[in-house]
C-alpha cells in the first residue's frame, strides 16, 4: 500500500477550464496561492497552482469533475487555521476556497440544530443565535469554518462537558470524487440506520470528500455562567485538582491547565498580572445554584491541593477577559522568542496517566534552550506544547522534533494518542502508523473505496498515493 | 451494486474442521441451530448450519479463517435481543456465539474506563462496577451482550442524557475478513488520529468484522437520583411537557412516553394501578440539590400542559419498580393477544416534530383492529409501536405492516430517521435505500473494501452480494 506519492502538474487545461466556468472567482495570482499555501503549523509553504471559490454545492460539483478529468488534487481549504499542514498543497492541485459558502441555511430552535453552508465559521454562527438562547459549544480557539472543525474532527475547551465535533455534527452534504452528492445522517437526534458515514467523514480532513453543508447540534445557552481561576503549587497538584473534579461528577464546562511559562506569555501579552504559577482556569454552566454548588466543589478539592488564590465571576466582562487570555495562551506564547514561530505538540492520555505525563515531558524539556509553554485542556488529558523555534535556526528545529517525537512516543507508551485535536495531516504521519498500526491500511482500504483515484487532498492522513 | 444475493450452502468439510478444532464449543443440534436462528423479532426462524463457542480473540480468528476458507457467512451472536432478524442465517451459515467471552478485561476507574470481552452483557458490567462508584448507563431494556449493543449502535432510555452507544464506546478489537486483527480508537477520551474505525463499526451490525472486545466510557454513579412519573390530558400535552424541558437544558436522564394502551398493558403485568391516560416517566441525576431542583422544574412545566398526579422519588426501591415497569411494557403489551408477538417500529424524528408525528401515527391507528401499544424515548424524539400480532393471521401481519410503512414514511418526510436504535438488520432494507437514497453505494464501497467476499452477516444492512 506504501506505494511513493507521484507529484502530478496540474494541467494549463484545467486551469483554463476552470477560469472559463469561475471568472475571477479562479485565481492563480502568487499573493492569494501562498495565502492559501500556509496554515498555522511551521511548515514551509506549499502553494496550490489556483484558487478557485465556489458559491454553492453545485459549483463544488463542477470543480471536482473538472479536476477529476483533469487528475488534479482537490484540496478544499477553510481559514487556513489547521495545524498539521492540512491545507498546504504538497502534491500542488487546486484549492477549493469555502468561505463564500458562509450562509446559515436553518436554526431549528425547538430542535436545537442548525444547517450552515461549509464556509461558515464558529463566531459567525454564535452572533446569529445570540438572541435565539442557543449557542454551538466547540471552541477550538481560532474562528474556523465548521466544515473544517467536522474535517479535523476539532474541538478545544469547551470539549469536557459539550464533546468534540465527532459528537456535535449530526448530518453532512459531500461532494464524492465521481461528483455524485450525497447526504449522510439526518436531522434526528439518533439514528441506527447503516453505516456512520457522517464519524466517517468527521475527521478525514477532507481527504475522502468535499463538505458543503454541515448540520449541527445546538446547545441551550446555560441560565448561568461562571468562571474560576485557581493558581497551584505544582503541575501535580493542578492536575490531580481536575482529576478529582471529574470523577466526582462535576459536570465543568472547561477545564484548562496554563504552566508558569504559559503564564508569564499570557501576562505579557494580556496585562493580566498573574502569579506566574500553575493555573486552572474552569468555567461553570447550569442554573445559578448548580453554578455556584460547581464552584464550591472545586475550591474545596483544590484548597486539598495547595490551590491559592481561587477567585470566581459570573460576570460576563470578567469571563470574556479570562478566556481571551486563554485562546491568546497560543500567540502570547510567540513573545517568548522575538520572530520565532510556535510548533504545537498536541499528545492526549487517559486521565490517570496525565501528572506522569505531563511531569515526564517537563522533565525532558529541562535540558532544552528554547521557550517551551505547556498548557491544554486537561479535563480530557489533552495538553500542548507550544514550542517556540527560530523557523532559520536548524538547532531549533532539531530540539523541536526531539520533543515532539518524545512526547508522542510517551503518550502512546500511556494508552494515549499523538493527536486529540488537530489531526494528522501532512505532519504525523509517522506517528499514526505507530499509534493504528495494522489498522492503517483498513484506513487505505477506506480512502481507495472512496476515492480510488486519491484525488482529495493527496499526502494528508493516509500514504495511499491511488 | 444490487447483484441478487446467492443462497451458499455451508460445507460438510468446514463443520468438520470447526468441530475437529473446537469439539463440543461446535454444535449442529437441531435445538441450538433454531435457539441461534431468532431474535425477538416476528421474522421466521432461520437457524445457522452450525454454532461456534470461541473463547479468546484468536479462536475467533481461527473460525474466520476456516470459514472465510469454505466461503461460509459468519454470523456474530450476542443473546439474541435484536429486534430486527440481525441474527437469523438467512443464508445459512456458521452463528458465532459469544457468550463465552464474558471476561470483563480492565476497569479503569481513574479513566472512567473499561475493557470488556464481547459477550459481556450490560447488566453483569453494572453488577461488577457496583462498587466502584462507576455505571454504564446504556440501557435498552434487554440484557443485551455490550457487543450486541456496540453493533446496533443501542441506546434506549438514558441516551437523552448520556449519549448512544456512539458516544460511548472509546475503543473495538476486531477479526477482519482475512483473519486479521484490528485495534480500533484507544483509551483517551479525544483523538484526531485518522479515520474514525470505532464509529464506523459501531452500527455495522456484524456485517464488517467480528468484534472481540469493546472499551467503554464510564460514568460516575450520581450523588443522587429521582425518578417521577406524570399523567396527562392528552399525549400531545406530554410531548409538549419534553421539548420544553430539553429547551431549558434540563439535564433529564430518562424521559419516557407511554401512550394509554401502554399503561393498561403495564397495569395488567406490573400491578401498578396507574391512571390509563398517557404518562410521562422521568429519571433526574445530579446532586441532590439539582435533582430536586430538576424535578421542581419539570412539573411547572408539566403543570402548564395539564399534568395530573404528579408524583416523585428519590427512593431506589420506587425507582426500580418503576422501570422494571417501563422495561416491561414489550412484554407486557404481549397480554393485550394471548398467543400475540409484538412487531415493533422505532421512528425517531427531530423533536419539534414529535408531536405531530405521534398525533397522525395515532389517528391512523384509530381503524386498526389490533392492539397497538404506543411508548419511547420522546427527550430524544424516539418512539416506538408494538403492534401485537397473530403470527398465522395474514390480515394482522398486512395490518402490520401497513402501520408500520405509514409511520416510516410519515418520519422520513418529518427529516426523521426509520430506525432510531434497533438498526436495519433484514427487516429495514428498502426503508435504508428510502432514507439515505445515494449514500446507499457509498456503504456498498465500504463493505466492498472490507469484506469482498460477503462473510459477515450476509443479507443485513447491505444488499451488496459479493
Amino acid at each position: 500500500m506504501h506505494k511513493p506519492e507521484i507529484p502530478r502538474a496540474t494541467s494549463p487545461a484545467l486551469i483554463d477550464a476552470l477560469r472559463a466556468r469561475f471568472g475571477e472567482r479562479l485565481s492563480t495570482s502568487p499573493a492569494i496561492r501562498e495565502h492559501h499555501g500556509k496554515d498555522e503549523s511551521a511548515f514551509p509553504i506549499a502553494p496550490p497552482d489556483a484558487v478557485v471559490f465556489p458559491e454553492t454545492t453545485d459549483e463544488c460539483v463542477q470543480i471536482v469533475k473538472l479536476c477529476a478529468a483533469h487528475d488534479a488534487n482537490i484540496i478544499p481549504y477553510g481559514v487556513g487555521t489547521s495545524l498539521e499542514g492540512h491545507v498546504l498543497a504538497v502534491h500542488g492541485g487546486v484549492c477549493v476556497d469555502m468561505s463564500r459558502m458562509n450562509n446559515i441555511l436553518a436554526v431549528n430552535v425547538d430542535d436545537l440544530d442548525c444547517t450552515v453552508q461549509a464556509g461558515v465559521t464558529r463566531k459567525q454562527l454564535n452572533l446569529h443565535l445570540q438572541h435565539t438562547g442557543l449557542f454551538f459549544p466547540i471552541d477550538p480557539g481560532a474562528d474556523a469554518t465548521l466544515a473544517g472543525m467536522a474535517s479535523t474532527r476539532a474541538s478545544g475547551t469547551n470539549a469536557v462537558r459539550y464533546g468534540t465535533m465527532r459528537e456535535n455534527v449530526l448530518g453532512l452534504t459531500i461532494v464524492l470524487a465521481d461528483g455524485r452528492i450525497i447526504k449522510t445522517g439526518g436531522r434526528s437526534r439518533k439514528s441506527a440506520a447503516g453505516y456512520d458515514l457522517t464519524r466517517l467523514f468527521v475527521g478525514a480532513e477532507g481527504t475522502l470528500g468535499l463538505i458543503t453543508e454541515v448540520t449541527l447540534r445546538l446547545y441551550p445557552q446555560p441560565e448561568a455562567a461562571s468562571a474560576a481561576i485557581c493558581a497551584f503549587p505544582t503541575i501535580d497538584a493542578a492536575v490531580r485538582t481536575v482529576i478529582q473534579t471529574i470523577q466526582l461528577g462535576v459536570p465543568v464546562a472547561r477545564c484548562e491547565l496554563l504552566d508558569s511559562v504559559t503564564i508569564k506569555a499570557v501576562n505579557l501579552h494580556s496585562k493580566l498580572g498573574l502569579r506566574e504559577s500553575p493555573m486552572l482556569f474552569c468555567e461553570f454552566h447550569g442554573s445559578v445554584a448548580s453554578v455556584e454548588e460547581q464552584a464550591q466543589t472545586v475550591q474545596a478539592i483544590a484548597k486539598e491541593q495547595g490551590g491559592m488564590d481561587f477567585e470566581w465571576s459570573t460576570k460576563q466582562e470578567d469571563r470574556t477577559r479570562l478566556w481571551q487570555a486563554r485562546h491568546d495562551a497560543y500567540p502570547a506564547c510567540l513573545r517568548l522568542k522575538p520572530g520565532g514561530r510556535a510548533m504545537s505538540t498536541d499528545v492526549c492520555v487517559p486521565i490517570s496517566k496525565l501528572a506522569e505525563c505531563v511531569a515526564q515531558t517537563n522533565a525532558d524539556l529541562k535540558g532544552t534552550t528554547i521557550p517551551i509553554a505547556l498548557f491544554g485542556h486537561v479535563g480530557d488529558g489533552n495538553f500542548h506544547l507550544a514550542i517556540v523555534v527560530d523557523p532559520n535556526n536548524p538547532h531549533d528545529l532539531e530540539e523541536a522534533e526531539r520533543v515532539n517525537h518524545n512526547v508522542v512516543a510517551r503518550a502512546l507508551s500511556m494508552g494515549g494518542t499523538c493527536t486529540g485535536e488537530h489531526g494528522i495531516g501532512y505532519g504525523k504521519l509517522d506517528f499514526l502508523d505507530a499509534e493504528h498500526g495494522n489498522a492503517v491500511p483498513v484506513m487505505h482500504a477506506i480512502k481507495h473505496a472512496l476515492d480510488p483515484r486519491n484525488l482529495f487532498n493527496r499526502g494528508k492522513v493516509v500514504r495511499y498515493a491511488g
